[in-house]
């Protein structure tokens, strides 16, 4: 997809030519685009005392009420630490918890495959991340269906040619034609296979996180483990104050490996939150410190990110809703709260509750992405395909998505200021009543000045019309099919690949072939 | 169209009950929302060093390269208040811009024709407002075609109905079937007549500016006038730094009578400013200063707003496209500079470029709504139905903007406090693994803690298929349907209505039937 970002630009050979802008137009750059750094100031919603009384909330929640951790190890590893447990309820006192999160690391860097894609992360960088576990997708025929293999490979192609998408994630749909007890092995080896961006490891299982973890030793070796993150897990909490076992196994194979999770409250506000948005935050807050807590716990100073997934409830289908202001608020409220306890934090974004690809669709999308680069989020996730509250991926909006976070990184660069000069001596040159298209700086700095959506139609109606008339979602479609037939796939070295499928291959024979998750597994 | 705002709750009965609560969904409350007071921080994207430079920038332009005021009336005004005049170009000393721009209030009222629908402005306070001069609609067949007086008055009604719209505005969309030189009587008729709200005035001429003044003074009387706004007209500049005569005419009518007007310098970045934002911003800035010390030269003490209208261009087909990083940019910074001048300031929102209401239009247009809430605009222009880069006004487009609005609106209020320890309590009964639907700060507060947006589909595709498989285009245009079958004509006093249409037929026997305007009337 073409981008119009100052980096891709300094990659550029300038010729300033016509002809050179048109190449330029016609093939696009795919590179990857560096972690954003952001420059945008966080909406700051709260005052330091409102600040302060959310954490005192949440403080009070934990010792209080208490989060059930339900898993015997955990528990273990908590009296362990000196917290009070009752049953499998963890009253957890506030100096404790602020003691275990102060060794998170505030930043650090992902560790690509390929190192020219590796990120910071953390503070002002921030990384936008393709959506998961669709049971659906709409295909290139806009269908809607079971999604297969082939379709998850496609969706990581797809990941690998945005440039402002700067992870496959993993299983962005799920791929229905494999077991699910072998899927996890699949997913993460097309993952590592079809791009050399990072991405994300399952955590179906402890199990299974432990296979991934495994399949990362192949790729990257123990040590580059040790030394810095390769890969992200997420592990959704039951709110309200709940953890489970298998989040909480998987939780702890990904931190034994020096490898983050994100400690994800999994909230509908109003339905396992109070109906109140300050509230259901403090609520929030407080599992999602319980679980970062317990990271430190397990190994003290591993990566962790404050997680999340947001969202209202219908108060007319009881389904979750996408782009309300409340969600925008409680992100504000939340990047608050991480960067109070600084610690990296992870949101949601560019989510869709339409059923297909229509208007409100894209209202959905843009007031998510909007809200969360003003709240300053670090792991910006489900930020490309997401539709129908995330039951299907949808290809049309995933490569349209993805060009709305380029638009969203140029937005959070800020404002350059390199050639202001210059670009005042423009005004004199031109003065009253003159036009710029033809002037020196105009030529020079055009394409990088302005943004120009591939994906969005600016011509006049008779223009339109003369092209057939098509809506985005024909336009996205055709586009897409246009990258997937660029497709070049990163090379992999071959003895990796190799050991990556006899792992894979063992397990097969190792796991049963079963179409329901065995936990064992 | 039903709000969960909590303006709109507080005026309802409240009884807690399921069936009060169902009659409460299935009639909408249409009352007005009160001018918004706005509770987000602005986003500060430059520091105060950078604004003393944009405002450094822009004065310089104003002293050395000068504007040109296209207007032998505007002139001899400068030359009267000492300005240095050199032909038809005026170079202002910033001494003099500081010095009448110091005059301009901060803040007023707008005065409805129902005094329950004026409205504080300026400051905290913004007000949204219909988008105005689409040449086509798209009606409630969704078909495109020139629009009839007729057509404008549905959507003045559609304005008067939707609690997030403060204003009518004037010509939605210009009638064809009425003679361009009759045309701002039928316009001007057809806000006062259909809606009690606020409305803006036509600046085609400074003649017709006239009738709009006097046509304003037969509603609210001239005292009223002097006392406060009742109006509101716009005033495009030529980019880069030019004033129209037609433009600058109908000023000075709006400002003779106390009655404010946008200074709007038209901004097609890369066309007619600098390709560059920072730049553009500092160009910009110096025109609508020049307009805005003008109004103080014309009438000291009189409101204005600082406007203007602003896109990028696309290298492309060179049209204006919207809800690009740079737009929204631009909007931050021209929001810190109205601030440091201590002007309210106008801004557009909720546009798309797209022919149809796409997914494009969506993205486009929530794009445009954060930016211009985050930039803390005052004079929310354009906010509903502008679609085809504003070629057309879309019926559908209109009505879900206008519920956008509303979901703005409620954003921008920012957050509630005032039942946060009742929630806690909340969490400590419901305690982990616990929910909350059925606990009694759930059900007293659910309906005002999260918006539910009346025209977003939240239900689950089978739902939404059992329902006939609705896009939103669809179902925005029942919705509107369905208000216009309920709209009901705010009364209008029948000797002040005799009035208005006396005046009317009078000036339409004096003034020529003519298609083309003639700028003497």
């Amino acid at each position: 997809m073409e981008t119009e970002m100052p980096q891709a630009e300094a990659r550029r050979t300038r010729s300033g030519g016509r002809s050179a802008r048109r190449a330029l137009r016609s093939a696009p750059d795919l590179s990857m685009l560096p972690a954003l750094r952001r420059n945008l100031p966080p909406c700051e919603v709260m005052d330091p005392s409102q600040v302060e009384r959310i954490d005192a909330a949440s403080m009070a929640i934990l010792e209080e009420v208490g989060v059930v951790f339900r898993d015997p190890v955990a528990l273990a590893d908590w009296r362990r630490v000196g917290a009070d447990v009752r049953g499998e309820r963890v009253h957890l006192d506030r100096g404790l918890v602020r003691e275990l999160i102060a060794t998170i690391p505030a930043t650090f860097t992902y560790r690509a495959r390929n190192p020219d894609r590796s990120l910071p992360f953390g503070g002002p960088h921030a990384i936008f991340v393709p959506m998961t576990g669709a049971p659906y997708l709409r295909d290139l025929d806009d269908v809607r269906r079971l999604p297969t293999l082939a379709d998850l490979e496609m969706f990581h192609k797809l990941a690998h040619m945005s440039p402002a998408l700067h992870s496959t994630a993993h299983h962005i749909v799920e791929p229905m034609d494999v077991k699910v007890s072998h899927r996890h092995l699949h997913i993460t080896y097309s993952s590592m296979k079809h791009s050399d961006k990072t991405f994300m490891g399952m955590t179906t299982s402890p199990r299974n996180a432990e296979d991934v973890m495994e399949m990362c030793a192949i790729l990257f070796g123990e040590d580059v483990m040790e030394e810095t993150p390769v890969v992200t897990g997420n592990c959704n909490g039951n709110s309200p104050l709940v953890w489970d076992e298998v989040m909480l196994g998987a939780m702890r194979a990904f931190c034994r490996r020096n490898q983050p999770v994100l400690c994800s409250p999994f909230v509908l506000g109003g339905a396992n939150t109070p109906a109140s948005v300050a509230p259901a935050v403090a609520q929030l807050n407080a599992e999602a410190l319980s679980a970062l807590a317990y990271t430190q716990v397990v190994r003290k100073g591993c990566p962790a990110i404050y997680g999340h997934y947001l969202s209202t409830v219908s108060m007319k289908s009881g389904a979750p809703m996408a782009g309300t202001p409340e969600i925008s608020l409680m992100n504000f409220m939340i990047g608050q709260m991480a960067r109070f306890y600084g610690v990296p934090w992870r949101t949601s974004s560019l989510l869709g509750g339409a059923k297909t690809f229509d208007a409100q669709a894209g209202y959905e999308s843009a007031t998510t992405l909007s809200a969360v680069l003003h709240a300053g989020a670090n792991y910006i996730w489900h930020a490309a395909g997401w539709n129908e509250a995330g039951m299907h991926c949808s290809v049309a909006k995933f490569v349209v998505d993805a060009e709305q976070c380029a638009m969203g990184y140029r937005l959070a660069e800020g404002i350059r200021w390199d050639d202001f000069d210059e670009a005042l001596a423009a005004v004199r040159d031109v003065g009253p009543g003159g036009h710029y298209l033809g002037h020196p700086h105009t030529q020079a700095n055009f394409e990088r000045a302005f943004f120009m959506p591939r994906l969005f139609d600016n011509n006049s109606i008779e223009q339109w019309q003369a092209e057939g008339s098509q809506e985005i979602t024909a336009r996205a479609l055709a586009h897409a099919r246009r990258l997937l037939s660029e497709y070049e796939e990163p090379r992999l070295d071959e003895g990796v690949d190799e050991a990556l499928r006899d792992y894979m291959a063992r397990r097969m024979r190792e796991i049963p072939a079963v179409d329901a998750l065995n936990n064992e597994y």
